[in-house]
């Protein structure tokens, strides 16, 4: 079947409530949390089957809006190239899921939510999470949206991690399970722009120890530096150097009027002022808790550490694919081959393409025709044998 | 000749009071400085002839104290394994001199001296420099030696910037220039991370526009958070993994204890700890303003963007020696490919040597064995040459 590729148009972002002081939520830590509301978006049609449901999972600050808009048709989601009609991921075919994680600040129970036994917000009284947490969650909604098990899980980056843990604690669930530019286990380089990330927010003076809800100020120093600092990371050299080179922003302001002599520390250079806007558009939809319990939860991301894990692997079922990026340092080609080399210990088949794209982590969102084809070819394919 | 490699003992910085009133150094933008002092070590014996002398020109965080020690024969200068009796730079054959840079905090007038004028310290009321005037300064602590010309410039980074620019400004004065892991040019990336770390500073409440002097708090926690993020590009993704990989600081503490939710966000792995080190150590020894002028100085560096350069080229005489590191990702291998192609478009010889080590930019530090040898062997021949 083909369709020609379109766009998915209006969507709403719908919520639920799946977990309650009844029936809380019990973290792999063990504690437990009530309640847990979900903010998520669905695109296509679940078949009667019940057998079409592919989930994507966001990466660091994503949010439930992967496709369609919501009312300003040029203010699209984050994957809207790669979910619609026709396109890589095809919602003439799959109903898609994209909630929001837990621990986010765009709809679902996280730092900011509202704590019911004090009345006020949690900020870091928050729970510690995992990503098997999210996966605990995401599992909940698919069973209250009807769903037994998706065919497949889909994402980038955390994205990424995870489709990875859902594919290993439940082994015989996840038909195909597609991690693009992620990783198993983060470097001590990864784990080191983390820390500076959280540095920056935590030593912020308007943090107050998480709590800024509803002051005036929030730790927005910290969080704007949070964001400069991983923005670089997110971009390869030869991507910055092609966007901006070494042009100058006004090459006649800066350091030309000695009378105010803080404008030549001011911007200068167009990446200055491109990472100045990336900083302070990222205080408007961003919270500084979910950042620091996010970047936690990746630092610690480590499955392939536990040995019960390779017990499960004995009957996994699931078919993978990794793409990585030639240019992407964040989570280079390196960890994708290693989620390969530990896969394959046990003789799972990984289907791994390292796609060349000068743009660097940030790839994973962008139309590139080669990585799109490679998503496309193993969505068909996921399709061919539901269908067989 | 041969000595046995052998190290300085006590050593003393030397000021000495470089421009005044009546003879102000003039700077590259037109603004006057006066009076400027120059914090300065000389190593080894000026001969007779005056005519062997090496300048090291130290990089963005260093100082005067290149080789010995001020008294604790453990806390010795920052280039003690390269600088002394039969080390690559002799002193039994070379009269050193290490200066503070201009704009510096070590000594040499920069924006926390005391501006004789106002009688506060210059703060960002300090006129922007370049690398021109830091080489300007050290050729008048040269004459101030009673020498007319220096053997050979020697330095790593910035360091190796500055030789750069004496040796394209004086075609005719440096026989030798070496030139360690610098560039003529820094990238947009390059540029992005010192762009955050000015921000750090600049945004920090206690920054005060620069006046902080003297004043209970200055902008620490903006001068620690560019130190760590600047660590990180000092060192290669390998060298982090070797050095740290993903081991815990301490297993037990860290989200063990929900009443102290905090400290889940605290130093958890060891490389967090160690980059809070580097940042808090950074503290006691450094000057955020001098962070400023410098980073912006080296944003800015471009030499072989001005076409007077080629004129001077014609006429150079300098004997060039590139060494870059293989897993040096700040400046890497193609900043010394990009500077040895300029002068070889002006038919100017060129040694170039890229060093296998897996440490990243900071192996221009380490006593890496094929480095050393490489420094030696350049320095002997200009030995050499010299005596014939």
């Amino acid at each position: 079947m083909t369709t020609e590729s379109g766009a998915i148009g209006l969507v709403e972002t719908q919520r639920a409530v799946l977990f309650d002081e009844a029936s809380p939520l019990v973290l792999s830590s063990g504690r437990e949390l009530s309640p847990v509301e979900v903010a998520y978006e669905t695109y296509g049609t679940l078949s009667a089957e019940r057998d079409n449901v592919v989930v994507i999972c966001h990466a660091l600050t994503g949010d439930a809006n992967a496709a369609g808009h919501h009312g300003d048709p040029d203010r699209r989601g984050w994957w809207d190239n790669i979910v619609g009609p026709g396109r890589p991921v095809d919602t003439d075919r799959f109903f898609v899921v994209c909630p929001n994680l837990l621990g986010g600040c765009q709809g679902t129970t996280g730092p900011s939510s509202i704590d019911p036994r004090t009345g006020k917000a949690y900020g870091l009284r928050f729970p510690a999470i995992t990503v098997r947490d999210l996966v605990t969650v995401h599992r909940k909604l698919l069973s209250h949206l009807g769903v037994e098990r998706p065919l497949a899980v889909l994402g980038g980056s955390l994205g990424g991690m995870q489709a990875l843990q859902w594919a290993l604690d439940f082994p015989s669930e996840v038909q195909g399970a597609a991690l693009v530019c992620s990783t198993a286990r983060l470097t001590a380089q990864n784990i080191a722009f983390s820390a500076v990330a959280r540095e920056a927010i935590m030593r912020d003076p308007d943090f107050n120890g998480g709590d800024f809800y509803g002051e005036e100020k929030g730790p927005a120093l910290g969080l704007a530096l949070a964001r400069m600092t991983a923005h670089i990371t997110y971009l390869s050299e030869e991507a910055m150097r092609q966007k901006f080179g070494r042009r100058r922003q006004d090459p006649a302001a800066p350091g030309a009027n000695p009378d105010e002599p803080e404008s030549d520390f001011d911007v200068d250079f167009e990446v200055e002022s491109y990472l100045r806007h990336q900083g302070s558009t990222f205080l408007d939809r961003f919270d500084a808790n979910t950042y620091l319990y996010f970047s936690r939860m990746m630092d610690r991301f480590d499955p392939f550490s536990e040995p019960e894990v390779f017990e499960h692997l004995k009957d996994l079922k699931t078919k993978f694919l990794l793409v990585s990026f030639d240019s992407d340092w964040r989570f280079d080609s390196n960890h994708s081959r290693d989620i390969q080399r530990q896969l394959a210990r046990a003789g799972i088949p990984v289907s791994f393409r390292e796609i060349e794209s000068p743009w660097g982590h940030d790839s994973f969102l962008l139309e590139i025709p080669d990585y799109h084809r490679t998503v496309a070819a193993f969505f068909d394919n996921l399709w061919r044998e539901r269908q067989s």
